[in-house]
C-alpha cells in the first residue's frame, strides 16, 4: 500500500503521504503510521450523534457557482460565514466582529491565498517567506513547488537577516511542537500570517481571544472533518480579503458546497451543545480535551518507562476562558526527542516500526521526531506498547 | 450587487465575475448577465428527478484526508472513478481504458495541476502556453498570475514562432466559437492539453471516441452542477498522473469527499438513464440537447430580424454515436458578431441591457462577443425579446 502512493509523491517531502492509512486490522507486527494527522480519533464522538449532523442533498440543489453574490467572498455560504462566526464567538478563541471571512479548498488554499495576497503588490522581487524552527513542514514546499516570482522560501525565522518586505508565519500552538508563539522577526516592512488551526480547547487552554490582521483556520483539525477540505481565514483588511477571494477564484472557481454545508451543520451543532449548561461536560471541546489529556497522560507514562531513552516538552498550565478553569495543553502532536547522537525517526522505524515525521522535515535536528496525537485508538494503544518496550531495544543494541 | 462583487475582482479579467446572478425578478429594464457561464437551464431536469439523486451523509462519515490508499490519486473516491469511466462508457465521448483519472477543485484546478505535471521538467526556462484564438478567456491570467517560473502565457497559437517546449492548449467544441478544433503548432517538443468540457452530446455530435493523452473535463458544463468544484482530467502517462497529484495534494490536499460522492450519484443516474431503452427520450443529454436545439432555433430567429446587424457562426452536422443519427451543434456559448466598426460587447449592453463578454477578453476583435446560452429561462427570454428589438435602435442613432 505504502508503496503505490509513494510513486505519485516523494515520501520525504509530503505532509500527507506519510499519512497513508492504516489497514483497520493492526497486528502485533504492523507498521504504525503516526507521520500522518489523519485526525481518526474524532470518529467515535460523531458517529455517537447519529442523525444529528446529517445533511441532505438533492439533484437541483447547490447547483450555481455563486454562493452570495453581494458578499466580497461571493463563494462563501451564508450557512458557513454564520457558523464560524457562532463558533469563534462561542469558544472565545479569535476576534471575528467586523473582519472578513475568507473559505478555501483546505486551510492549505487559503495558506495559498494568502501568500499571493500579501506580496502581489506590484514589487519586481519575490517576498521571503520565513518561521521560526521547528516549523511545519509543508511550509517550504507550499512556499516554492511553482517557483512563484510574487514570493519565495527564506527559511527559519530565526536566522533571517534580509532586508526588504517579508511574510512571518506563526502557528500557533506550534506544528510540530505545540509551543505557544508570537512573531520573532518584527521589523518594518513584515507582514504576518497567524495559523491558528490547533487554537481549540481540545488542545490548549483559550487564554485570549487573537485579533491579529490574518488568521488561520481549519476543519479539519477543529472538528476531525479532513475529507471536506474546508478551510477558512479571518481578516481585518478588505485589500487582502479581496486578493484572496481573487486567488481562489483563479485556482478553483470557489469551494465545494456540499462540504460548506455538511461543515456549516457539524459547527453549528458544536456551538449548539457549548452554549447548552445540561452538555458542559459532553460538548464536543471537553469530549476532545477528555480524550487528548487521557492519551498525552499514558503517552508521558510509556516514555518515562524509557528511562532517558526519549523524552517529551513540559507546557506551561493557562487559565482557559473557554473552560472557565486552569488546564494543561494536549498538543495534536509529540515532538519526541531522543538521546543526542540518535536519529529518532529512524529508531522508532527500526526498533518499534513506528513511522514519525523527523526533524530535518520541521527545519532541525533528526534527534527530534513529529508523533500523531490523533490516530485511532488501537493505533495509539499498539503504539504505546512499542514505546513503553524501546528501553530494552536501544540498550540490547 | 454588481458593484460589491466588482471590488474583489477585475472585471475585465474575470471569467465568473461578469457571472454575478441576475435577480430571479426580471423586470424590462433589468440587466440582464449572460457573460456568465452558470449553467442555470439544466435545473428544472434535476429537480424533477426528485430523490433519484438525493445523498444522505451523517457527521462520522467521510473524516479521512484518503479516499483510496492504494490508488495512485489517493483522494479520488472509488466511486467517482468508477461513475466518470462508466458515463464516458455509455456516452462513447473519451476512452478511459488503461489510463488514470485524476479529480480536481473544478477543471480550473486539474488545468493548473496539468500545467505543473507537463512542465515541471526540471528546465529552467518556463515552457510557453499558448491556444489558438478565440480562446477560453481564463486560460491568460490562470497561466500568469502566480509569476510562475514554470511556464508563462504566450499568446495565440496561430502566431506563435518561438523555438523550444511548449504546451498547447485545444479547447474543443470552442469556448467561446463552438468550432471543433485539432492542435495548430504541430512541432517537435510540444505537448498539449485537450480540454472537452463541452464534448457532451447536447452540445455537439459525439463524432469520435476522443483518446488524446491528456483530456480534460468538468461536471459544471456536463451535467450544471457547477456549484460542487469536481472535474477530472484522464491521463495516459503515469509520471504526468503523478505529477498532478502532487499538484492537487500541495494545493488544496485533495478534492471534497461531499462533492465527489455527490457527482458519483448524478453521473449514475445519467449512466442508467442512458442505458435504458425505455428512457431513450428522457435521458440527461436528450432533454439538454432538445432544450438547446430550441434555444438555438430561437437565438437564430432573434438574430434574422437584425437584418444583418448581428450574425452567428454555422455549424456542420455530424454523425453522433451517442444518439446514432446525424446531429448538429448547440453550443454552450453563442459567439455574435456585429457589422464591421462596431463593439458587440459594447453595443449590446448600451442598447440592450445585456451584460456579455466581448472579443478582446477571448484574443481577437470587439466585433465579437460571446452570449452565454445557459442562463435561465426567464433570462433567456428576455434576451431573445431584446435582441430581436435591436435593428431599430442601431438603425435610430
Amino acid at each position: 500500500m505504502e508503496a503505490r502512493v509513494a510513486m505519485a509523491v516523494p515520501t520525504e517531502k509530503s505532509e500527507v503521504l506519510a499519512a497513508t492509512k492504516t489497514p483497520t486490522t493492526l497486528s502485533s507486527d504492523s507498521i504504525i503510521n503516526v507521520a500522518r494527522g489523519d485526525p481518526a480519533l474524532y470518529e467515535p464522538y460523531w458517529k455517537k450523534q447519529g442523525d444529528r449532523c446529517k445533511l441532505v442533498t438533492l439533484g437541483d440543489e447547490l447547483m450555481s457557482y455563486f454562493s452570495n453574490a453581494v458578499n466580497l467572498c461571493w463563494f462563501l455560504m451564508p450557512e458557513l460565514d454564520r457558523a464560524i462566526r457562532e463558533l469563534h464567538h462561542v469558544v472565545g478563541n479569535a476576534e471575528v466582529d467586523d473582519r472578513f471571512i475568507i473559505v478555501g479548498n483546505g486551510s492549505t488554499q487559503v495558506f495559498h491565498a494568502l501568500l499571493y495576497a500579501l506580496s502581489s503588490s506590484g514589487e519586481h522581487v519575490p517576498v521571503n517567506v520565513v518561521a521560526a524552527a521547528p516549523f511545519y513542514s509543508s511550509y517550504p514546499e507550499e512556499t516554492e513547488f511553482l517557483q512563484s516570482g510574487l514570493y519565495k522560501w527564506a527559511g527559519d525565522a530565526n536566522c533571517f537577516d534580509k532586508d526588504g518586505a517579508y511574510i512571518e508565519v506563526v502557528t500557533s500552538p506550534n506544528n510540530p511542537d505545540g509551543s505557544i508563539r508570537g512573531t520573532v522577526v518584527n521589523r518594518e516592512g513584515g507582514k504576518s500570517i497567524h495559523d491558528l488551526a490547533y487554537y481549540w480547547p481540545q488542545y490548549t487552554p483559550i487564554t485570549h481571544k487573537a485579533n491579529h490582521d490574518v488568521m488561520l483556520f481549519t476543519f479539519s483539525k477543529a472538528t476531525g472533518h479532513a475529507g471536506s477540505r474546508i478551510g477558512w481565514a479571518i481578516v481585518l483588511d478588505k485589500t487582502i480579503a479581496s486578493k484572496m477571494v481573487k486567488f481562489v477564484e483563479v485556482s478553483s472557481i470557489g469551494v465545494s458546497k456540499e462540504s460548506q454545508l455538511r461543515a456549516a451543520t457539524i459547527l453549528g451543532v458544536i456551538s449548539k451543545d457549548c452554549q447548552n449548561p445540561e452538555l458542559e461536560e459532553e460538548n464536543f471541546f471537553e469530549y476532545g480535551r477528555h480524550l487528548m489529556s487521557d492519551r498525552w497522560e499514558k503517552l508521558r507514562e510509556a516514555v518515562m518507562k524509557c528511562n532517558g531513552a526519549l523524552s517529551l516538552p513540559e507546557y506551561p498550565q493557562g487559565y482557559c476562558r473557554f473552560t472557565g478553569k486552569y488546564t494543561d495543553s494536549y498538543p495534536a502532536f509529540a515532538w519526541l526527542k531522543c538521546k543526542e547522537g540518535l536519529k529518532c525517526e529512524e529508531l522508532l522505524k527500526d526498533k518499534c516500526k513506528i513511522m514519525t515525521r523527523g526533524g530535518t522535515s520541521f527545519g532541525v535536528e533528526e534527534t527530534y521526531t513529529r508523533v500523531s496525537m490523533l490516530s485511532s485508538d488501537a493505533e495509539f494503544n499498539l503504539m504505546l506498547e512499542r514505546l513503553s518496550a524501546i528501553k530494552g531495544t536501544i540498550h540490547g543494541n
